[in-house]
């Protein structure tokens, strides 16, 4: 049995791991999802990123908007909103919110994220082994220009990402507590029975980077000696969604397919896939000493999605060979 | 300006409040509202007597139902039922957990009890100064023969009297905690100033009964030496809503309009009005110590509450006089 790991963001991960799925339905998958994201609103903790995941393959994802949970409705938000209390610029919604405060209790109870995503995913049966990159805090902040002043303020990643919607120039991404975090149980030891590594077509700076930020994941993929293979989330010089340009900018990565190559570089990527539309980034990628291919790399529903997994499992076994 | 002080539990209570703001339109009235009935739901601290007074004077409350909000939904609790996390059985809406998730917010920043209620009805403007009886945990629990054995067991007052509805046998009322309990800020001033105590047609033993089990609270009303009057919830041997009989069955008081007076004492009473179902009680009262008088005492609509409450206006100015 092929095992799999895949390191993951929000959306985007979450998509590809459900073409993944279609793609390798006999494969022991286990997602190392990012916690850069997670924030406290209201006294509650929410992952974001982990509850698209576990949404998206558990079926409960709102499929239009990529993340929260289909047919929500928002009477606990409307209220907090008449209490006066806030934000109001993150879309909480009532069945998110019960999410919300099952993983508080738990965690006040004194359950590692760990567990607590795993008794999550016991309702959900997401189809992949969900694990968070770590059971310690770590907040993503990005440094910006102080909108009401002439200087830097760093804000949590969620306040850029959603209420300024990465509207101000950003100038460092900052995974605060990374330096002293532990991977979660079970991550390394994933990581050292893989057959194969996969990176989604997820954020590279906030996503994907964050996981890798957290001390021993970047080493153990390193060691571990077996394919590691990426998909690029940058197809015609743009981000298939979202807004990762704002951030790569902030690391100094120009918003192509080659530049994010080059930026996890070849001590990490052993392939990646570019879009059709970026077949001319193929030479230099491969200069890099990544191997590369170009596939269309759109997923627009799941068997688009299936067939880049298939790509990406081919050329893990390629580079492998 | 007349300054009354109600001592307040939650349907009954609330009920009577209202009826008390029309009949005395210009007096500054201080509820000292029940705790002892607080719970803790999902990690979330719930209040539902200073609620269900909030509401209903503040113009949220369920009418048909006498507690919780108008126009709820239930999605966070079908959600937490999904999860397999309880209890089901108490019936926290969409709207109604955004104040509880408010609450508990305040209360983990280091608010006390009285700040956060006050905070809450400052959208809520119910028109009256609502005070939690003490900041202290007080938590009432109810000592029934153990279901599942062959012994008793003490429960929640909710568990006893929601989920079980008051169907096993109380044996005891204890509000656990009391005894080392503080009045909240305010409580005891508001009783040294107040010109006339009233006790609304509550129930005895845990609303108003738990109330007084707050050391000082008893002492304070004694020493004022004001008019203190109550009006029955017990009309026609029977409460007049809820299951006060088997509570008052747990501390050796009969269902009735006067053993409910003799209950409370004439240490404690100066007046009590009985419903004119229970005209023949009044002298049994009266013989106790207590002014009587006979008069409708069911609250169908804000004029007959009205019509209560100046009943027992003009009963504190007789006792006074």
């Amino acid at each position: 049995m092929q095992r799999i790991v895949v390191l993951a963001g929000g959306i985007g991960g979450a998509r590809f791991l459900r073409g993944l799925k279609v793609a390798a339905p006999e494969a022991e998958i286990t997602v190392v999802g990012n916690t850069g994201d997670d924030i406290h609103l209201f006294g509650l903790k929410v992952c974001p990123d982990l509850d698209t995941v576990m949404y998206t393959l558990g079926g409960g994802i709102n499929e239009e908007q990529g993340w929260g949970r289909t047919g929500e409705t928002f009477a606990v938000k409307e209220e907090l909103g008449a209490y006066g209390v806030g934000p109001q610029w993150f879309g909480l919604g009532d069945r998110d919110f019960a999410t919300h405060i099952v993983r508080t209790q738990m965690i006040s109870a004194g359950y590692p994220l760990s567990d607590v995503t795993q008794a999550l995913c016991s309702r959900w049966e997401p189809g992949v082994r969900l694990l968070p990159m770590t059971d310690d805090r770590v907040e993503t902040h990005v440094l910006v220009d102080d909108p009401e002043g002439e200087g830097r303020k760093a804000v949590h990643f969620q306040e850029y990402w959603v209420r300024m919607r990465a509207g101000a120039d950003a100038h460092a991404v900052v995974p605060v507590g990374a330096e002293s975090a532990k991977p979660a149980p079970g991550v390394l030891d994933a990581v050292a029975h893989a057959d194969v590594v996969l990176f989604p077509p997820s954020n590279p700076v906030v996503s994907v980077g964050t996981i890798l930020a957290v001390p021993g994941i970047r080493e153990a993929i390193a060691e571990a000696g077996v394919p590691v293979v990426g998909l690029s989330p940058i197809v015609g010089g743009a981000p298939v969604r979202g807004m990762a340009d704002k951030v790569l900018a902030a690391v100094g990565v120009e918003t192509t397919a080659a530049a994010v190559a080059r930026h996890y570089g070849s001590g990490m990527l052993d392939g990646w896939l570019v879009d059709t539309a970026d077949a001319s980034a193929v030479d230099e990628v491969e200069e890099a000493g990544i191997r590369c291919r170009a596939v269309p790399l759109m997923m627009t529903d799941d068997e688009a999605t299936a067939a880049m997994a298939r790509e990406a499992l081919a050329l893990a076994e390629e580079v492998s060979a």
